[in-house]
């Protein structure tokens, strides 16, 4: 591929605006970086090479959107309606709502259908920059649903320009099927799904949701074995509802991650920094549920703890597809700087996918995913709600999302423009 | 311009989905609904019409954000930024920082400077299918500066295809020039400015924000019999901060809206139901500035006082360019229903410029300005967040705006797709 330089920019390269360069350049070759800083400074030899000018935008990494279940059938917004007009939960169990109407709908749908839900919620993800997504399995809880989500997951990945990172997380809930046995559901995740799964090559993490109304330490920890045995890393569901050890577990297995915490306590804290587990703060399920617990924050900080950021999308708690409006909540909501916010879903995301290696921050020797946003201070990313700020999404040095302008059609209308 | 019957979609003509129509028809002539009911119970008369497919797709009425400050100079991410990471309002203050910069900026700024501004934060809008916005004045705080703002709202009303009704809220806050003459500056603002503005056409409406911070209700009122001197409409920023009164001196003036009333009391309530005063609620404030004091929803609700949700698109309390996350924040933050946030952007938002004749419902003999939704049930609308749900926009019979396909770029990276 041509070689290029990208001039008359802004470069944040390592998610810290403290760390920017103003009227930088990036020489790119073959999709890697080959050079980058201040563009007067750029070495000879890049100086005959072609160039784009990015008109004084800023650019940082490509996004990465770290926790998600993006593949799932039917949806949930009557539901949410229904209980925003009273109905208990009774009631919507009876009518059939909650993840089991999820997991009932992800079962019946087509692996077409599937893909095409996903798509469109990925789409807007993406012209918001975002470069690499995880995207975990878990609304389907059987050996076939599981797989059919898995491979919707890797096709995403195939046909749009995001790399796709998969985690099976069959031990999401109990399906009604195993009612009154999980451990027996257990048995099944840990000696059928997981070792089919990760044979067909749709693994590249393991999760597990533990909690009480998930599954506890003991069948989390069975799981984390059986991830083991197929040196596959883990991540875990944890604190979100009540402290329950699980953080300190998932260290104990050098989880990549340990996701939501509201309710982690200090020794969780120390126990994932010194395993280097990244507590991945999820503020749309917060807000979305209401919660009123904060992660705690302070500690994290405290103890040096990488802190991520990602949409956790989902029907039941977080039906969110703005990685930007996540950094919002992130500062409204729990305080944390801009700085934090925009590293949140940059080199910590990346972290959290065990992928720094790539993702997350631009350096020579890094494949060229980076995001440029029509924007004078990248506070606004975190700073504005509903704003369309990324201009353009480049991967691998190739651009590969354009904003379209604003697309106003030209027709008089009688009662004039 | 020529009949159309519009069909193959479901319709939600007054912004409750209780009273839809599923497999509807919508039949136009010369920008207006001749008909609108179930499609099997089309006229003869229409049958031979051109016709619109929708495939399937939601129509209601077109959004109405009656609340923004659309208009200003400069930009306060950067005190967002700060105040995130510690800083006191005293430094932020000696930094130039609050209402005061964007008054700087405002002033400073020229019409077209402030034109293209404005107009990147109403793009996003109108995609989402907004037919009609309020947009006041209130950073420039002197003769030419709010006629620069108020002219810049009109131009945005003539380039773009939306309804625009301008607001003169002089009376916003104290200008520096003025400091300790609160009154001399009221004196301006009755006596020179308003006057002067309204002489102009440039004053659709008169607001106040009569607030501790702001005017007091004796400076209001002042206000209020300087608009009625020119038959202008009145609305008032009211109990946003502390319970003032405020709520009820509107109502006495037959104030079009009170506005934000997270203070508001049941004797203001009851005054505004008496006047025909509609309360608009401004979620994204609620939320950004992390107010706890909740607005009288159940008071509101018993004495049927009409309830609107708006952005109130600002740079310094909700920087907001989103009327459907202001849906998802009335619901989730206010518990406000599903049909409770649809006609709060439609026929409530309509009431609340004084233009439910025009706005915010669909009926036979009204304009046809509509959004087409690619939804499956409009609780979407309030339950996702960050989705580009609005497929189309027709204003006065004609399509003003259709959503651009995802616009990936084809060119090949060396990584793959
Ligand atoms: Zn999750
Ligand atoms: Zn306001």
């Amino acid at each position: 591929m041509n070689p290029t330089v990208w001039h008359h920019l802004n470069l944040c390269p390592q998610g810290d605006p403290g760390e920017s360069v103003a009227d930088a350049a990036l020489a790119v070759r073959d999709g890697t970086i080959v050079w980058l800083g201040e563009r007067a400074a750029l070495p000879a030899e890049y100086a005959t090479w072609p160039r784009e000018d990015l008109a004084g935008a800023w650019v940082t990494p490509g996004l990465v959107d770290c926790h998600t279940h993006l593949v799932y059938g039917g949806q949930r917004a009557d539901e949410f309606a229904m209980r925003l007009a009273g109905a208990s939960y009774e009631e919507i169990a009876r009518k059939g709502g909650g993840i089991v109407s999820t997991v009932r709908a992800t079962r019946a749908a087509s692996e077409d259908a599937l893909y095409a839900a996903a798509a469109a919620r990925l789409e807007p993800l993406l012209a918001e920059g975002v470069t690499a997504i995880e995207i975990k399995s878990g609304y389907g809880l059987d050996l076939a649903s599981e797989r059919k989500t898995l491979r919707v997951a890797r096709r995403l990945g195939e046909r749009y320009p995001v790399s796709v990172y998969t985690t099976f997380l069959g031990a999401h809930a109990l399906p009604p099927e195993f009612a009154g046995r999980a451990d027996d559901y257990i048995d099944e995740v840990c000696e059928r799904m997981l070792p089919a799964l990760a044979d067909e090559g749709l693994v590249d993490a393991v999760d597990v949701f533990c909690e009480r109304i998930g599954f506890s330490l003991a069948q989390s920890e069975r799981v984390f074995d059986a991830a083991a045995r197929r040196n596959l890393p883990v991540k875990m569901h944890a604190e979100q509802l009540s402290l329950s050890g699980g953080a300190a577990l998932a260290a104990r297995y050098r989880a990549l991650s340990a996701d939501h915490l509201e309710f982690l306590d200090e020794a969780g804290v120390i126990a994932m920094k010194d395993a280097g587990t990244v507590a991945v703060l999820l503020p749309g399920a917060y807000y979305f549920i209401r919660e009123t617990q904060l992660p705690p924050l302070d500690l994290l900080r405290r103890h040096d703890v990488p802190i991520a950021i990602s949409t956790d999308c989902n029907p039941g708690t977080s039906p969110a597809t703005s990685l930007l409006l996540m950094m919002n909540m992130a500062a409204t909501l729990f305080r944390m700087t801009v700085p934090e916010a925009l590293q949140g879903v940059t080199r910590h995301a990346a972290h959290a996918l065990g992928r720094a290696d790539v993702h997350g921050t631009l350096a020579v020797g890094r494949r060229a995913d980076f995001a440029v946003w029509s924007v004078e201070t990248l506070a606004e990313l975190a700073y504005t709600m509903g704003r369309p700020l990324c201009a353009r999404v480049v991967r691998g040095g190739t651009t590969v999302y354009e904003r379209p302008a604003y697309g106003l059609c030209t027709h008089e209308s009688p009662f004039g423009r």
